[in-house]
């Protein structure tokens, strides 16, 4: 990278192969079940989990920042799948009514339906890319790994959404 | 879904957890990776590794269609791609010898150069992000579970690539 640098700390063979199957495995299986998603009700998979998430909490509602935390999504990002959900009724913006500055999204009756009926589709292709498949020992292991990625990597990931550089090397 | 199907399988408590871990896991580590590679170089992580993988061949050059199966990507995907990166001299397009309605995709000196040159940058961003957090142990079990998602996933998923639908359950 820049000059005075020390000698990379490459990865060895084991570790090569093993982010490569990361990098291809989680895509996928992603793209799978995304895919499957969208050909049988024309979502993707992201409209689907703020439906999911919404349908969760009391009010069906949350706010724009929180529920952009609490997916895997920048706001901007965020920002433009609510909008395409807006158009189709999936969901309404409103503004917060304790914080004028806040918005909420509030999941609809239409919105809560819809899911109700394409939830048993969707988690039978959850299952049939990754669940099953894994079974129930290998699922928990992948998920006691993958929480350890977004634990202390919150701070990290927020950085990275919003643009800021960290202390990595320079250009 | 649709009338006449029996109960779905819903997830139990601790297999929603994991899968959601891994969505969002993946997501963010992919996306902090992805950010660090565009903030230091203008390219994505998609554009790297298709130099990675020509890089590592005989006359760093491999069949489009190869180059696909090898990556994440569908073949329109990965030809986006490849255009982009003809565009800034990385890499060019040529027709292969042996049979004419192939393409072959082959590395420039420029784009081995400029690899050469990103890659420990990216190396670091990939242990800090992932490598280094987990640790050899679990980047193994990672790796090994990642592997048996993409074993037999490669019909299913090259079936979804190409956008033919499955025996999943009607609209």
């Amino acid at each position: 990278m820049s000059a005075g640098m020390q000698e990379p700390r490459w990865l060895d063979a084991e570790q090569q192969r093993a982010w490569r199957e990361f990098l291809r495995g989680s895509a996928r299986v992603l793209d799978a079940i995304d895919h499957d998603l969208e050909a049988e009700t024309g979502l993707s998979l992201n409209e689907y989990e703020v439906m999911v998430r919404l349908s969760e909490v009391p009010g069906r509602t949350m706010r724009m920042s929180v529920l952009a935390d609490n997916l895997v999504h920048s706001r901007s990002r965020l920002t433009h799948t609510v909008r395409r959900m807006e158009e189709t009724g999936l969901v309404v913006r409103e503004s917060c009514p304790d914080d004028r500055r806040g918005v909420n999204c509030r999941l609809t009756d239409a919105g809560f339906e819809r899911l109700r009926s394409i939830a048993p589709g969707h988690v039978a292709s959850v299952r049939r890319h990754l669940v099953d498949r894994l079974g129930p020992e290998r699922m928990q292991q992948l998920g006691a790994i993958m929480a350890l990625l977004t634990d202390d990597e919150e701070d990290e990931a927020d950085a990275a959404a919003h643009g800021r550089t960290r202390s990595t090397a320079p250009r």
